[in-house]
């Protein structure tokens, strides 16, 4: 793909467009697995994001729910009909455990009303923000990772 | 290299070191610039780290401080004739205009006086917690990304 935005949203499409057009991506070796109405699901194996200690690297476990927060914002500009860039602003992250296998970063999508109250002032105004947080599940249900970012789109 | 420290601190073993051990550091094409007494300095391209709008992507942007502050604590540890593993607790980001070329990550060394408590700290209690913080700098002397981690070593 060479257009300036993926073929569609479904999970094959963003992913070869994200391996495409940001080149950690694909060095991550992340692969979407959801990009429903509900929830934006990436996922990266250990080996290509391994430290020195043999869990994940700090970096790579804020880059991946980055990733996801910034997916799932972007998924929901598209939808709304609107082609705007997304950049992130701020970012807060809490490691509570080491991660030693695949991990995933999960981000839910704001309700609908914050989402349609997002659209309709990125229409209005040409700009909004929205705060969204995402986790890196990690062992026993406890979250490995909590990623709270701000995050702004541009029309 | 095989071992489980680098030859040395010099930044050509150093980067060696982070190139072999940790993979995601040599996609990055990270470059270690200086580790000496007062700062640790590294330095990224910006073809591997680019997105789909042409500047840093935003995982990149945040990589590179969170290993500068990394590497300065490890390698204050190191001087201080201990083998401690280092983890990044917190991480909080912020940033402020995008970067559109080579980026570099500088943090500064705590004073002595601070890194000695540190030090005392750690070898009395087998671990201790230092905050640190990153600058990775933009265009007109302003920053473009502003960070701040907390990093706990462990013995």
């Amino acid at each position: 793909m060479s257009d300036s935005v993926p073929a569609s949203l479904a999970p094959p499409d963003l992913e070869a467009y994200l391996h495409e057009k940001i080149p950690l991506t694909r060095a991550m070796g992340i692969r979407v697995l959801a990009t429903g109405p509900r929830q934006l699901v990436l996922e990266a194996p250990l080996a290509p994001n391994i430290n020195h200690l043999g869990s994940a690297f700090g970096g790579a476990l804020h880059a991946l729910p980055t990733l996801a927060c910034y997916a799932a914002l972007w998924t929901l500009v598209r939808e709304g009909g609107l082609d705007a860039h997304v950049v992130v602003k701020k970012s807060y992250a809490n490691y509570r455990q080491p991660v030693r296998g695949t991990f995933r970063a999960v981000c839910d999508r704001p309700p609908p009303g914050i989402a349609a109250e997002f659209l309709d002032d990125l229409r209005r105004h040409k700009k909004a923000r929205m705060d969204l947080e995402s986790v890196v599940p990690g062992v026993d249900g406890r979250p490995a990772v909590e990623f709270h970012g701000s995050f702004v789109a541009l029309l």
